[in-house]
C-alpha cells in the first residue's frame, strides 16, 4: 500500500515509500520516508540528532542545514513529522541505523507541553498522573513494549489452542443472571428490563462444550467487586478454555501447562527487544509444572513459614507468595500448581474428588508469588448437578439453558480461566495491574 | 494427552487412545476409542447403524452381537458414549470410513425427548424454538459448521493484520460517557455512578493510533437500539481497525479488500467441508472492489430502478440490495464500496472532503445486499475537530481523554468496523442475524 501522503499540504517533489521502523534494516543506502512522531531532538551547533519514534520503534535521523532546522523551530515533542533521509548504518546509532541527508516536514503540529516527559528512559509520574493521561502517556517506548507483549500473549494463546483442535467463540456479555449465582455484578438497564453484565463465559463454554468438545474465548469480563488492590480491577480480558471427554483435571492441567509454555517460547522468540526493553526475563518451564494439594500447601507453610493456617479453607495472597518462594527453592521452578481445594470455597460447578467429597477436581496455578488461573473438573452429571444448585442455595430457574446442555448428555469435562493483564503483570513485575491494562477501569475510574 | 477415560466408571481393560473423527483417516487398520455423542441409531435385525457424533463431525460405527445392542437399549439421541472399535475403509459410510468389532459405553445416560430432532439434514424448529433451546440446538451439524466459519472468520481477520503490522488492543466495554455522543447506550450502575457500555472502540483505536499506528480489536459491542430487524441485535462481535499515516480513506479501502479477500480464501481453504455441507459458495474478489460515490448511487438508482431517492442523505436497506443487484450485473461484483456519504449523516469525527466539504472521505462495504463494513478517514487536527463537536452539539468535556491525544500530536488516520455475525450472515446466506449469532440478545431475548 502506498501510505505516502499527498494532497494539500504536501510538497512539490514525488517522495520515496514510507518505510517504519521495524523494516528500515532492508533499506541501508536507499532514499526513503520515515514518518512518526518527534520523540527527542538533541542541537548540538548546526547539526541536530532528532529520535524520530514509529509504531514498531524510534529511529535517529541526523538534521543539518539552516532550512531544514528552521522547520523544527518551534516543534516540540509529539509533533507528528516525515523525515525524508537515505538509512547509513552508524554503530553509535540505536539499532545501528541512522537516517541522513534529511529533508523534514511538519505534518502534525504540537504546541502545548507535555503533561510529563515520555521521552525519558523511565517514566516519573505516579501512577494516578500516568493514568490520567495515559492517551499520551502509553507512548512510552516502555508502555509500548508492554502492550506489544500484551498482544502477543493474546495471540499465543489462540496459537496453541487452534493446534489443539479447540473451537473459537464469542459469549453474550449480558446476561439475564448472575453468572455463578453470586453478589458482585452490575446490573444493566436492559430495555425496562435488568440484565446483569457477565462475571465470566463459564456456563457459555461449558454449553458449548456439547456443540464443539473443546473451545476457548478471549474477551472482557465484568466483577463488581468493590476492592481495592494492586491485583484486582472491574474489567479484564479473561483467557477462557473448556474441553470435554478428560479423565479429570489433570488432563485440563496438561494443557494448560502446554498453553504458558507456548506463550512464552512464542514471547521469548517474537518479543525479544520488548522483554530486553524492559529488563524482563521469562520463566522455564519444565513438562511439568510442581503440583501440591490445598492441604499440603497448608502444612507447608505451617512447617517451612511457620504461620497455621491449616484450619483455614482458602489461601491468601501472603500464603500464595510463600509457596511459590517455597517451589523456586524446592523445585526451581517459578510455577506452583495448588489442587483439590475445599469444595466450599469452589462455585458449584465444581467437580468434587470421589475419594474425598470435601475436595475438588480444582486447581490454581501460581506464577512468582500470585495465582494467574483458575481451573478444575466440572460436574456434568445432571442429577449431581441439580443437587449442587440446591446446596449452594442456587434456584434452577435461573439456569434453564445451562441446565438443559446437561439434561442432553454432556461429557466429563474442565477449563480453566487466566486474566490476560494479571499474566502480563507477572510476566513483566510490574506492582499493579492498573500497569498492565490499557485502560483500566476500577471503583474510582471510569476514564479515560 | 491421554484423553481414556478411566477411574471408577471405567471397565477393567485398557482402552486403546481416543481418536476424533477429524483424526481418523490416519488410523485405518488400528484399533481406536472414538467418544462423541450418539446422533442416531438405525436397527436393522441384529446389526446397528451408529452415527456418533463429536466435536468435529460425524462417524459411523457397526454394532453386532446381543451384548452390545443391549448397552444401548434405551438410549436416546444425546447419550454420551465412548466406542472401541477398529478404523476400516467403507466407501458407503459417512467420510468413507467405519468403525468395526465396536465395543460400545455409555458415559453419560440421556433419557429425556429433545425439544425437536437434531439428527435430521435440516433444522425443523422456527427460530423462535431454536433459540429458547440453543444449548442442544446448536449442536446440529449445521450450526457446528455455521460457528466453525465463525471461529474461522475471526482468525482469518487477526491473520492479516497481524501480517500487516498491526497490534491487537482490548479497551474498556465500560465507559464514563456515550462513544459518539449518541442516545441508544445502555446504563450501568457503577459503584453508585452511571457509566455506558461501549457502543464501539471508536475513540479507543483512535487514541492508540497515536501509540502503535496500527491497531485491530476482536470484542463485543453494545447497541441499545430498539429495533427488531432481521440485520441488527443488542450486541455483536466487532471487528475494528485503525491505522495512521494514510492518504485519505482509500487507503482504508485498500486494506480492506485485503482483509476481505484473506478471509474469503481462508476459509475457502480450511473450511471446504462446512462451507460444502452448507450449500455456500464464496464470493471472487479482484484486486479492487468496484466503487461508487454515494450521490452517484443515487443517481444508479434513479435510472436504473426508477425510485428518485436523490434528494435524501442515507441509502435504505432497499437501496442496497439495488446497488449490490446493479455491482453484480455491470461488474460481476458481488461486493461494492459506496464512498463519500453526506457529512450529516456520518459522526463527528469522520473526515470531510477537502473539496466537497458537504460529503466526507467515508465509505461503506456493501456485500450481497447488505452493508457489512462502516469505515473513512478520521479527522486528525485538534482545532478541526474541536469545530466538530460544536457543529455536533457534543460537549467536549466528555471527550477530555480523547482530545489530549489529538493535542499531542495525531497523524492522518482512518478504519473501519465490520460486524462479525453479520458478515457470516451474508457468507451463509442466512435470513436473519440471529441464526449466525451463538446466544443473540435482542429486546426479548436475554436468555440462553
Amino acid at each position: 500500500m502506498n501510505q505516502a501522503m499527498d494532497g494539500a499540504a504536501s510538497s512539490a517533489a514525488p517522495r520515496p515509500p514510507r518505510v517504519q521502523t521495524r523494516q528500515a534494516a532492508e533499506h541501508v543506502g536507499e532514499r526513503v520516508t520515515m514518518a512518526g512522531w518527534l520523540h527527542r531532538l538533541r542541537r548540538l551547533g548546526g547539526i541536530s540528532f532528532l529520535l524520530l519514534r514509529d509504531g514498531s520503534g524510534l529511529f535517529q535521523a541526523v538534521i543539518e542545514g539552516d532550512r531544514q532546522l528552521a522547520v523544527l523551530q518551534d516543534a516540540q515533542p509529539e509533533t507528528v513529522i516525515e523525515v525524508e533521509g537515505t538509512v547509513v548504518t552508524e554503530t553509535q546509532a540505536p539499532g545501528g541505523l541512522e537516517l541522513h541527508d534529511c529533508q523534514v516536514r511538519v505534518i502534525t503540529p504540537v504546541t502545548e507541553t507535555l503533561p510529563f516527559e515520555i521521552n525519558k528512559k523511565v517514566l516519573k509520574p505516579g501512577l494516578d498522573v500516568f493514568l490520567d493521561h495515559a492517551p499520551v502517556g502509553l507512548r512510552h517506548p516502555q508502555k509500548q513494549a508492554t502492550f506489544r507483549l500484551f498482544s502477543g500473549l493474546l495471540a499465543a494463546f489462540r496459537e496453541h489452542l487452534t493446534g489443539e483442535g479447540f473451537t473459537e467463540i464469542q459469549t453474550p456479555k449480558l446476561v439475564g443472571m448472575a453468572t455463578e449465582g453470586g453478589a458482585n455484578v452490575f446490573p444493566v438497564s436492559y430495555f425496562g428490563q435488568t440484565a446483569y453484565l457477565a462475571q465470566s463465559p463459564q456456563l457459555y463454554k461449558q454449553i458449548m462444550v456439547g456443540v464443539f468438545e473443546r473451545v476457548f474465548e478471549v474477551g472482557p469480563v465484568f466483577r463488581a467487586e468493590p476492592h481495592s488492590t494492586t491485583r484486582h480491577i472491574n474489567q479484564y480480558t479473561s483467557l477462557d478454555v473448556e474441553m470435554g471427554f478428560i479423565r479429570d483435571h489433570r488432563d485440563v492441567m496438561e494443557l494448560l501447562t502446554g498453553v504458558v509454555c507456548h506463550i512464552f517460547a512464542a514471547l521469548g522468540e517474537r518479543c525479544a527487544q520488548d522483554l530486553e526493553s524492559l529488563g524482563v526475563s521469562l520463566p522455564t518451564v519444565g513438562q511439568t509444572i510442581p503440583r501440591v494439594k490445598f492441604r499440603e500447601a497448608q502444612q507447608i507453610i505451617h512447617d517451612q513459614f511457620g504461620e497455621d493456617c491449616r484450619s483455614e479453607d482458602d489461601l491468601s495472597p501472603q500464603h500464595e507468595r510463600w509457596l511459590c518462594q517455597w517451589a523456586r527453592e524446592a523445585f526451581g521452578s517459578e510455577l506452583l500448581f495448588v489442587t483439590h481445594y475445599p469444595t466450599g470455597k469452589r462455585p458449584f460447578y465444581t467437580m468434587p474428588d470421589p475419594d474425598d467429597p470435601d475436595h475438588t477436581h480444582s486447581f490454581d496455578l501460581l506464577f512468582r508469588g500470585t495465582e494467574i488461573v483458575t481451573g478444575g473438573q466440572r460436574v456434568h452429571l445432571y442429577a449431581q448437578l441439580m443437587s449442587h444448585l440446591e446446596r449452594w442455595n442456587l434456584d434452577p430457574e435461573g439456569f434453564v439453558g445451562y441446565l438443559e446442555a446437561f439434561r442432553y448428555g454432556m461429557p466429563p469435562h474442565g477449563g480453566f480461566g487466566m486474566g490476560a493483564e494479571r499474566l502480563l503483570q507477572m510476566i513483566v513485575g510490574a506492582a499493579n495491574l492498573r500497569e498492565t491494562t490499557l485502560f483500566p477501569r476500577d471503583m474510582k475510574r471510569l476514564s479515560p
